[in-house]
Parts: structure tokens; C-alpha cells; sequence
């Protein structure tokens, strides 16, 4: 056989090994528990979409970096981009199949051919929550709720989420402080406060045209926004769905970057993770409505999949035990080979993950070995003496102890939990 | 707003709206609990790849149907078209980090710009199931064993593994029957037995230029090719691993249509289920080696996983209660919120899927048709009677039966099973 074209992966894509796939499971499965606790059901959409239905929607960030090309059969297509729009798409599109208030979550790949770096990727997953057809602030405390629970649920204990609301800003035109037209551009400014700092943000405030002493007068008013009527209930309502306030506060110069929230905006930050936040979402009245030809109001959020299991690493949140093997049944060589099948019945009939070694003319030393790299945690050994006595001998990989016991008290030794 | 781009998907790409969503998403738990109870891990690989990798390794038919573009950096990349090849990749890539043998499953979608029809799509998902770097035979019964697993833990009832061994084709070249270089062409004509019956295929090898009798002698030195000493031991390998005979049966007129394969092939066939096999398998010692530069041996198996969920949905193999809401809390109206967001969060806390209707403006009429359309078995109704006596009722959606109980009373209702 010859050896031609090298083994290699494009940039900005990753093949997941068996050790970091079954940690990208763990945080799959246990989101996907708490989003159907709250009543949240899966929507999957195609890989490919028709270009048009994806072009123009993103800005021109999105159109620069969109996977596109023409097909087969000459047509333009493009590759998930993010989860948002297909919804939108799908919300009209199968208008009389949906009951409204329409909750779903959806969890999959998008494409996006921006510069790989620290935690940017060219395909990576997204996670999205959303309430679809209803205006009502407890739709917003709901999604708010189902965050906190989520990060709880993967053990997270220190994080926040930073609330605000778009309308605030309003207030700035309102008070004269800046020309309505200019308000995109301030708070793209404001949007970076918390990574470049005050005086950086003041001068590029500056920069935009402001004198001096309204660039001031505009940070401070936001500062020291008082939480408005709607925060007060927003807040009542996290409260009495039993989210504790230590979780959450008010942040009057959260900005957000997508220009298409209406209302109320969050950001996660999870303390001792420092690459970024790990999600965020608000309402966004404006966009589900856009191939419907009618306005659809809207609330959700979104988890940076690959941030978050990024920061359950940095922060040594996932379970010690995450191994999908827990026994290897080694076979000490062919002629006691039913022996060892038979133990690997008992096993998995009492549903403990368990494999046999492939290649009973493999020294006990290789199987170890084999087991030890697996990181399966108990192996098996059927000697001769074991096979006459109806024994077999355990062996913890990790503190290297062994018992021998009776096949018959073998199942209680793994029960499932 | 403007109606202007209309809401449509790709032919042969396939929106999942929840009740089709939750199918899939049951039958790849599913298989994953029996994939990871026989000992099998997860490994995932990026949707794009650099073209060369996948080109020329699928014959003539994959070149043609094969997603293929140039990429913005100019790359020449290719959508994933099966999960074989990206495994050769991945074995000779991590070939340090990858002890074997290496045991993988992955459940990922793979793109073919096919003619779609019923069945056949241009996104689907596969499920393979590989042990690779293990050429005993107990591998071959181990991944046949997992496939008969596979299908009961679905509630497959009556289902066949049809298997052959490749090498039982030599003996037609032995005897004279065929030439060496003619044997790919008369096991192509052997190959459609089933589907287009014996008098046709007889006919197909008459176009090869094969006389008739020895056309009638192939066949019949094929039909009455009795097991060989492999398939004994074989055959003894499943029924040690407890798999029913009635399960299983040597055929040694099935050819499965790839080439690749250099010993045990099986395929799976599932009664009143019409629309061909589910899947199938085999071991190919050839091919896993082919990025390393040397042989690898490989015994797997893929189940079509479209096919399994149709299969499953004509036979009525699903759960009823595939929900995954169980309770609909309703609010009575704005004033009696508090007490409807107080059952929610009990509900919630026990662990039982529940949400609330989001606009406590709303009439009870449209709440309840509300869970109706969703298929929300419970629902719960706390009108101003219901408060003073700190009680709620419940309305089964089935059965239209209601009753009245304490909240106290009201975990029990719902334990999670």
C-alpha cells in the first residue's frame, strides 16, 4: 500500500477522539435535560440552506464569512450560518404546524470561515432556547431562568448574567446626548467597556465627534440608570421562579453586539473563565417575523457550546467518571475463552458498559495495557484456578488492588447508578 | 415588512419540526446505550474535509455525488460522504493516541447529491459501529451480536442477519465456473437475487457471455454451499454471546454491494418493513490502512438510520409517550400568576418536564388548545376556588377527565419514571 495523501484536517475544523466527545455528550444531554424540564422541545434543520434565505441576514460580517457554493444542479447554497434564521424560516413555513407560543431548543453545527484562534472555530456548535410568539416579560424571565438552571445543572457555581434592556438607551437621545442616527455607533463603543476599559471607550467616544464633556455625561447617565418599572417585574418574576439574585444583576451599559434585540439583553459570565462570556440572548421582536411578512415577537438566548465546555475543563466540572467502559473482561487464552463471554453476559445483562479483549493470543500484560490507555477503571482476569472454582478476580486499574469473588456476586459489584 | 424570499428548504434536506425531532433523537439514545453497554466509544469528525482525502475512495458513483466546493481560502474541500474514510484518516492521524483496537461509534450526517426518493435523501444520518485493528473472529461475532442487540433494544420483534463470508466466492473461480477478473460482474448479477428474482439474474450472467448451463450451475454451487468451518465457529461465537439462532442465518448468495469487503458480510432485514435492508456490515481488512501505509484489519457495521425511524414508524415501534412536556400549568389570569408560577417550580424541582402558559391574558379555551396541539398529556388549571384552598386541578387531555387535589398531593401525581 502506498503512502500518498497525508492524514490532515482543515484549519478551524476538529475531529473530536472518544475522551473529548463523550465530554461534549455529558454537557449535550445534560442541557438538553433542562431545557425539556422547561418544557423545550428539539428543532433540527438542514445543513444546506438556498442562499437567499441566508444572504443579507448576518451583515456583512455574516455575507464575508457565509460557506457557500453552487451545487449539482446550479443552484446557490449556503451552510448554517447560525440557528436563528432557519428558524425564521421554519416559522413560516410550516405556519399551521406550529402552536405559538412555539419553545424550542436546537443544538447543532454552524459554519463561519472566520480566523481560527482560542476558541473560535470554523465549525462549531451551537445551542439555542427560544420562546417564539409571545411578548409576555415572563417569556423573558423563563429563558433567564433556564440559563441559571443549565449552568447549574453543569455545576457551575460562581456566574452571573449581566440584564439590561436596549430601550435605556433611547434615554440618550431622549436627553440630547446623542443624535438618534449616531446611537449605533455609541454603543458599539459602550460595547466595549468591560474589554478596553473607560478612558479607551471615552476616546473613541471622542473620536465619533463628542466633545469632551458629553462623552462623560453619556457614560455616567447610563451608569446611573436606575432599574425602570419592567426590570422591577423582570426581576420579581426571576424570583418567583426560584432563581436565587446572587445570579443575576442589572449592568445599564451592557450593550450586546447584534443589532436586532428590542428589549431586554443578557450576557453569562461564569467567574475564573476569562476567554469570554459563554452565552447571552434577549428579545428580539423584529427578525423571527421576516419571511412571514408579519411581526413575530421573540425572546431566547444562546450557549457558546465550545466555550462552555472549554470553561467546565479550565474549571474541572466534569464528572471523574465519564468513561462509557466501565469493565474489560480479558480472556486468558482461547481455550478459557467461553468463560470470560460468559462473565461478559452476566455484565451487560445487568447493564454495566462492558468489553471483552478482542484477541485471546494477546499476553494478559497487552490487555492491561489496552485497558490502562482506555482508561477503563476494572478489569476482569479468568485464570485457570478461577475458571474451577467459578471465581474471577477483579482488578481496580486505579489503586492497582484485586479481590477474587464468586461469578454470583459479580453483578453487585457494578451495579449501574 | 416585506414578504419577499420564499420559505423553502433544498430538495432531498429535511426540516425535523419536535414530534419528528424527539423520534430521532429516541432512537440515537437508544443505540447509544447499547453501542457504549458492548464497550463502544463516541468519535466525531468535521463536516468538511480537504477534498483529496475523500476523492477517488467511493468509485465513480461517490466522484459524482460527492459536495464539493472550493473554499474562501481557495482550499478544495469535500462534505463528509460516508464516516469510513474519515476514520482511515483519523487512525493513521492520532495513530499515538489510539490504542487498539480501536472501538467507535459516530452518528453524524453525511451528504450525497443523489437522486432523492422515498427513502433516499441528500442529508442523512449514519450510525456506524467499527472495531478496527482486531482480525479474530470473535470481533466479526461481536459487532453481528451488537447489531441483533441494537435492533431488540428498539423493539424490533422479527428481524433477520443474513451472512455470508466473501471468501466463499473463490470457490466459483476454483471450479472453473468463472474467471478471476469476471468474478466482480457475476456477484454484481448475484447481488440482485432478491430483488429481481432468478430467472433474471440467470438472464444478466447469459449477458456476460456465460453459457447457460454453467449460469445455473453458479448459482447452484452457490445455493447449496454449506457453512464453513469459520461460519461454525462464528455461529458458536453468537450463541455463546447469548444471540438466538432465529436471529441470524448463513446465506451464501448475498454479495452486499461494496467491494471493499474481505470476509463476514451481513446484512439486516426487517419483517414487514419493505423498503430494503436496515443496515448491514462486514469486515473489510483493506481499507482502514489505507492513509497509515499499511494493512489495518476492520470488522463493522452501519445502520441506516433514516430507514430505522421510518421502519420504526410503520410498525409502530415508538412509545406513546414520546412527549417531552408532561404538564401544561395554566394561568387563570394575571392576578393568580404567583400561584401558577408556585406549581411550575414544585413540578420543576421533582423532575417533572413542565411549562407554563407564557401570556396570562390569554382565555383557559386558548391554553387548553394550546396543550392539545402540543400533545401535553396534563394540564393544570388554579382558579380563585383552587387558590383559597391551596389546591389544583387536573385535566387528563385524553380522557377529558379532571380532578382536584392538594398541592401537597401533587408530586406523586407526575414521579418521573
Amino acid at each position: 500500500m502506498k503512502k500518498s495523501i497525508e492524514p490532515r484536517t482543515l484549519k478551524g475544523f476538529r475531529d473530536f477522539l472518544p475522551s473529548e466527545a463523550k465530554k461534549r455528550q455529558y454537557v449535550i444531554n445534560a442541557l438538553k435535560e433542562v431545557f425539556e424540564l422547561y418544557g423545550f422541545e428539539p428543532l433540527e434543520t438542514p445543513t444546506l440552506e438556498y442562499e437567499e434565505i441566508l444572504a443579507g441576514k448576518y451583515g456583512e460580517e455574516g455575507d464575508k464569512l457565509m460557506y457557500r457554493f453552487k451545487d449539482l444542479g446550479e443552484r446557490n447554497v449556503a451552510m448554517r450560518y447560525d440557528q436563528t434564521v432557519p428558524l425564521a424560516r421554519v416559522v413560516a413555513q410550516y405556519a399551521n404546524l406550529i402552536p405559538m407560543p412555539f419553545k424550542r431548543y436546537q443544538i447543532q453545527p454552524v459554519w463561519r470561515a472566520d480566523n481560527p484562534q482560542r476558541g473560535r472555530f470554523r465549525e462549531f456548535v451551537q445551542c439555542d432556547v427560544d420562546i417564539v410568539g409571545s411578548d409576555s416579560l415572563l417569556s423573558d424571565a423563563e429563558v433567564i431562568a433556564l440559563a441559571v438552571r443549565s449552568l447549574q445543572r453543569l455545576k457551575f457555581g460562581k456566574f452571573k448574567i449581566l440584564i439590561n434592556n436596549r430601550q435605556i438607551f433611547s434615554e440618550l437621545v431622549k436627553k440630547g446626548l446623542t443624535a438618534e442616527k449616531d446611537l449605533p455607533l455609541v454603543l458599539r463603543s459602550i460595547d466595549k467597556l468591560e474589554k478596553i476599559g473607560r478612558e479607551d471607550v471615552l476616546e473613541e467616544l471622542g473620536k465619533l465627534g463628542i466633545e469632551k464633556e458629553r462623552r462623560n455625561l453619556i457614560l455616567e447617565t447610563l451608569e446611573n440608570m436606575l432599574p425602570s418599572e419592567e426590570f422591577t417585574r423582570l426581576f420579581e418574576l426571576l424570583k418567583k421562579l426560584g432563581i436565587d439574585s446572587f445570579f443575576y444583576e442589572f449592568n445599564p451599559t451592557l450593550v450586546r453586539g447584534l443589532d436586532y434585540y428590542t428589549g431586554t439583553i443578557f450576557e453569562i459570565q461564569v467567574e475564573g473563565y476569562t476567554a469570554g462570556s459563554v452565552g447571552g440572548g434577549g428579545r428580539y421582536d423584529n427578525l423571527i417575523g421576516m419571511f412571514a411578512g408579519r411581526q413575530i415577537p421573540a425572546v431566547g438566548f444562546a450557549f457558546g457550546f465550545d466555550r462552555l465546555v472549554e470553561a467546565m475543563d479550565e474549571l474541572k466540572l466534569f464528572p471523574k467518571d465519564l468513561e462509557t467502559t466501565k469493565v474489560l473482561v480479558t480472556v486468558f487464552n482461547e481455550k478459557l475463552l467461553d468463560k470470560s463471554i460468559e462473565v461478559l453476559n452476566v455484565l451487560r445483562n445487568k447493564g454495566v458498559n462492558t468489553e471483552i479483549y478482542d484477541d485471546p493470543a494477546q499476553k494478559m500484560e497487552k490487555q492491561l495495557k489496552y485497558a490502562d490507555q482506555k482508561r477503563i477503571p476494572y478489569v476482569i482476569v479468568i485464570g485457570p484456578d478461577e475458571v474451577e472454582n467459578n471465581l474471577v478476580t477483579i482488578r481496580d486499574m486505579k489503586t492497582r488492588e484485586q479481590k477474587t469473588i464468586s461469578v454470583k456476586e459479580l453483578p453487585n459489584e457494578f451495579i449501574k447508578n
